[in-house]
């Protein structure tokens, strides 16, 4: 049997266990009325979000896909390949989320009963997303295999998949931007209306921002994160793939299925997981980490079969268990920097005695601190997986697997990942509907262990993000010399000039992306926050019924203005990303978008990781405080905690996510266009 | 005559200047015994830290010059040089402050009767630093050409220089660090307990810090910045006369004198624009730009000279007029972000009605958007100035003759930022001493002048210190190459292989070093003003007649305290700045250190520019809410903007002016070090 077929096999049977876990949270209990009620006002907001951003996420696919057919005429696949990678990524997250809005009712009601039930059925509400996924790059990109007649004779076209990437990777910042606007806007909106200004705690329904606050956490934290990991794994596929067709004259074949085939496995591997997953009342983490182990275990024996039978290289397995480890230490390292129980956080918490500002101090410096160690584990990882596999160009191909070995765990991650804002809304809903104190507690045990999860997540996000961009750096440089006909011998010498200040000029511009892509992301926080603030407090005073829970606050309001606003101010800093490399290549050519590139990437990653771990240090010295040490709640400790957890916020959940797709829609959009520079180079 | 004189002769011009300004801030009227008290005590404070933290950089200079004479044995240069560099950085500074610190007094007693007198003396106080550093540059730059031997047909010693830059660039990153520490720990800990515990106003003589904080000025923004710009101007021309030294084929002896002599003409320029400050009452901002103005003028019309005749080489005189065209425009985008009445900070100020953390997100916002356009300039320069001079190598040199254009400037820029300081003294002295309001009022529109031009400082730093990185790093490729034998014509051809992953790692490890560096300098801000924090308290909790003015605190066991522990947290940072490059260097090899120090050059320019701006924004965010705006002072509002201006203080004064140092450092200590990794690599 040719061996392309195993993708998009485990590919269905994945799609069949969705199915199956599907409907298995929905034949669930769906609980009273009220929580019902409440439950479909956040699926309708969510459900009006992810429609309104398709579309306008549609006029940019349609307007690049006529610009791509123009360009690249008469050859459809790269347009054709972009409008596909753009519609399977949207649809993938349309399934996963609505998932996550149903699952999040039933787990409330299942609280009710069973909190060990609770669990696995907001595991198999996130798990739907994470085998969506994983399935969903499996049967992309085998059907391109056929669709592009890509065979062991004809393996060229296989650098055409990037139109595919691309799709995904446009409609991804878009999902992880406008979702992150959202979510953070409403969050801090919410919080410093309600909590601050009016003293209601969270999750209250008589806060007018509560469902737009709940639908954020599914278009955010759930939907963008999807449609995220949907483009990582894509792109991760493709230029893997794409470096094996530079190594075709020593893998052969094997070498461009060698990715795919992985991942196929790996997919068995999340389901497997998924399963292992078993109801735990006391410890839901041990639970989840079952889930993981086993994933990791089954990865593990795979890559040995893998490395072993397909490749006949045993070096490419330790390369592979590599990458498993690296990525497992990196999630060692940030929850040691976000932990709730570890020094830092105490620290962090500790200085919030001394006023907001000693308490902002001591998160960014940990946050900046916390980038080192995961960067020398990588690096060494780099270094490691080349020498294993022999140094030289070789070298080379042992890096790419370490990468497929850093990104096996996608699909279980994801699910972990997804747990936790089923479990948020899941707690969330158990408050607006008032069930008893006892059901609210185990509910809320859930969510903290969801805090967990998605910190892991996001170490794991940043190990795949920086790895992948290697890769993606080898992809251009060797799609570059094959365009010039440079043959394989000669690869090892792709050199970049550094007595050309074009080169360093690139660096310098390509640093400076990665800050103002931020700057614009938090600025968009920044306004939709300050119109939703406006309408909140507006509510308050027209109905003063609201604040004493007699009149209902128009929940519709809020959830129309984050959406508005959310949408409209996606668009600019998706124009700074997609705009720069196309001028940077033009103007100062191929070699010189290659160290753009590469600082766009390495700077990326290191701002992120800092955003992502100072932004959860200060959620989490948030909780420790809350949760009674220096002195808890109301006291100035504690306001000076949530001013460093709102600053952290859109800096963690909405600037973080989008920049670690900035790499890569960068990266895959320069090999896209790679053909049109080197035809139309200025300098 | 040789040309080589004109060097020392004009340092020493300079430096009698230096004495006559010297002699005439001495002969100026005292003031009331109650001043002049008050005087001795920051004096006093201010030269005690300057004495202990000498001895701790003589332990590490000893120390280090030691290591050097065994690892260069038998050369004798390099140590020497070491020495030397850091010995006339620490007197330099020395000379510098012992002006600013009397000439503060006099500025206070003089506003008494002349408001543009005491600008006068405030602005010739400045100028005995400014002057001081750039003749000291000459002096002991001028003296190694003697004691080197290096001459027309010996020019080769000349990179033996790099052991003084080594030894100012260590020298000053411990002086901006220590004295960044010292002057942000008392700033913080004297507001969070006078102002915002207590509700004393600044500079209340009540307040145990007030001393600390007022000796912080002189030696943090003062003598830290200082040692800052000998070093930087003292590394731009080693390097400017190594990469002249690559050119002798070209340019011959007229190539290796070029920067000395432009910087020579630079110090005449520099008193020109001393003395073109003329006393002016009612806009001191006027009377500091004519002196600005001046030295431009006299720089522009220099250049011509310079590019006409001695260099025969009108190409250079273009370049050179694009350096002082860049330092021009970025100070003016500095101003932009910001400037007190400039959008981003009023709108920073309004963010601060929403709470801190909308503050603090705009703030945020404005500063990381900040660092695009400056260095897309400096990117435009680079390549303009590289075509200018034709391209290809020859290129290169324009490149450094931009540079110096931009580093043309150093010594007036300096004297307006010493001037800084010295009002801001002045006005604590005039409060502190009582005087009436119309005296202090006339001091504080000289401050908030003085505010102006430490900002447009930072923005012309950070333009000389990334121009720099670029010529240091053609200093370490050129002198990397010479010391490889490779021709001169093979020097266009340094280039580093992309496909090696060490350089890829390189470039990974030289990114986080910046972020770890800022985590730890800003680390040591928190430690050290939470130890202050807790004296201050304890003094007011011990004798409650302080807060009545009955009893006087004690001033000194803060200054002891701030001194202490800023030498103590000062080593930590320092040290990772040294050991970094040298274990890259050793186990990765000079090729990836060069990836490695371009990593660490540009993030740091970066990072440092949105930490200055983000910094200086929400200041004067601060101050536009001080002048009643939003409110005014006393509302939530003001609140807010205080922990946006506590939060950005170390980010500006600290970790920022550090980092410009530890480029310099980190470029200078490689360059030291490279016949040591060539001999003895490891991979």
């Amino acid at each position: 049997m040719n061996l392309v077929f195993f993708a998009p096999i485990t590919g269905s049977i994945a799609m069949s266990i969705v199915a199956y876990l599907y409907w298995l949270i929905k034949k669930e209990d769906p609980g009273t009325k009220r929580m019902r009620e409440i439950a479909s006002f956040i699926q309708e907001g969510a459900n009006a979000f992810l429609k309104r951003q398709f579309i306008t996420i549609l006029y940019f696919i349609i307007g690049l896909a006529i610009l791509l057919l123009i360009a690249f005429w008469p050859h459809w696949q790269i347009p054709f390949g972009f409008v596909f990678g753009a519609l399977m990524s949207q649809l993938a997250i349309y399934i996963g989320m609505n998932a996550t809005v149903r699952a999040n009712l039933k787990t409330t009601s299942a609280a009710r009963t069973s909190p060990g039930r609770a669990l696995t059925i907001a595991f198999r509400g996130g798990a739907v997303m994470g085998l969506t996924i994983v399935a969903f790059n499996l049967l992309g990109l085998s059907s391109l295999f056929f669709i592009f007649g890509i065979t062991e004779s004809n393996p060229e076209p296989v650098s055409l998949m990037v139109g595919f990437g691309f799709g995904a990777s446009l409609a991804a910042l878009f999902a992880q931007l406008g979702g992150g606007i959202y979510t953070k806007a409403a969050d801090i909106s919410a919080d410093l209306v309600g909590k601050v200004e009016k003293g209601i705690p969270e999750d209250d329904p008589r806060n007018p921002a509560v469902i737009a606050d709940q639908v954020g956490d599914n278009v955010g934290d759930c939907a963008g994160r999807g449609a995220d990991l949907f483009e990582s794994g894509s792109d991760n596929l493709i230029t893997t793939t794409i470096v094996g067709l530079a190594f075709f004259p020593v893998y052969g074949w094997a070498g461009i299925l060698f990715p795919l085939i992985t991942r196929s496995i790996g997919s068995i591997g999340t389901v497997v997981g998924t399963f292992m997953v078993r109801p735990e009342e006391k410890n839901p983490l041990r639970s989840l980490n079952m889930g993981l182990f086993s994933a990791g275990l089954f990865a593990f024996i795979s890559f040995y079969i893998v490395g072993r039978y397909l490749m006949n290289d045993m070096a490419l397995f330790y390369a592979l268990s590599l990458g498993l480890f690296a990525s497992l230490s990196i999630s060692l390292i940030v929850q040691y920097y976000t932990g709730y129980d570890k020094r830092p956080v105490k620290e962090i918490a500790e200085g919030a005695k001394s006023g907001a500002a000693i308490n902002l101090l001591s998160g960014f410096s940990y946050g900046m601190e916390s980038v080192f160690l995961p960067i020398i584990i990588l690096g060494g990882v780099t270094i490691a997986s080349y020498f294993v596999a022999g140094g030289g160009i070789i070298g080379v191909y042992g890096i790419v697997a370490a990468t497929l070995g850093i990104t096996e765990m996608k699909g279980i991650i994801m699910a972990s990942d997804a747990f936790g804002p089923i479990v948020d809304n899941a707690a969330g809903i158990g408050e607006m509907s008032g069930q008893k104190k006892e059901i609210r507690r185990s509910l809320d045990v859930l969510d903290s262990a969801g805090n967990i999860t998605k910190a892991i997540t996001k170490g794991y996000a940043m190990a795949c993000c920086l790895m992948t961009g290697v890769v993606v750096l080898f992809a251009y440089l060797f799609e570059a010399a094959r365009m010039q006909n440079m043959p394989f011998v000669e690869l090892n010498d792709i050199i970049i000039n550094l007595i050309n200040p074009m080169n360093i000029v690139a660096l310098m511009i390509g640093t400076t992306i990665p800050f103002l892509f931020t700057a614009l992301a938090i600025r968009a926080v920044g306004r939709t926050a300050f119109e939703m603030i406006g309408d909140i407090r507006k509510q308050f005073r027209e109905s003063p019924g609201i604040l004493a829970g007699k009149v209902k606050p128009d929940y519709s309001r809020c959830v129309d203005i984050s959406t508005r606003y959310a949408l409209k101010e996606m668009v600019l800093p998706t124009m700074v990303g997609l705009v720069a490399p196309i001028i940077v290549g033009f103007i100062l050519g191929i070699w010189a978008l290659a160290a753009f590139l590469i600082a766009v990437k390495i700077v990326s990653a290191v701002l992120a990781t800092f955003m992502f771990n100072s932004g959860g240090a200060w959620d989490n010295a948030k909780k420790y405080i809350e949760d009674g040490h220096f002195g808890g709640k109301g006291t100035e400790a504690h306001a000076s905690s949530v001013i460093g957890d709102t600053f952290g916020d859109p800096l963690k959940d909405t600037a973080g996510p989008s920049l670690h797709i900035l790499i890569k829609l960068e990266n895959i959009l320069s090999i896209t266009f790679l053909p049109l520079f080197i035809a139309y180079a200025f300098l």
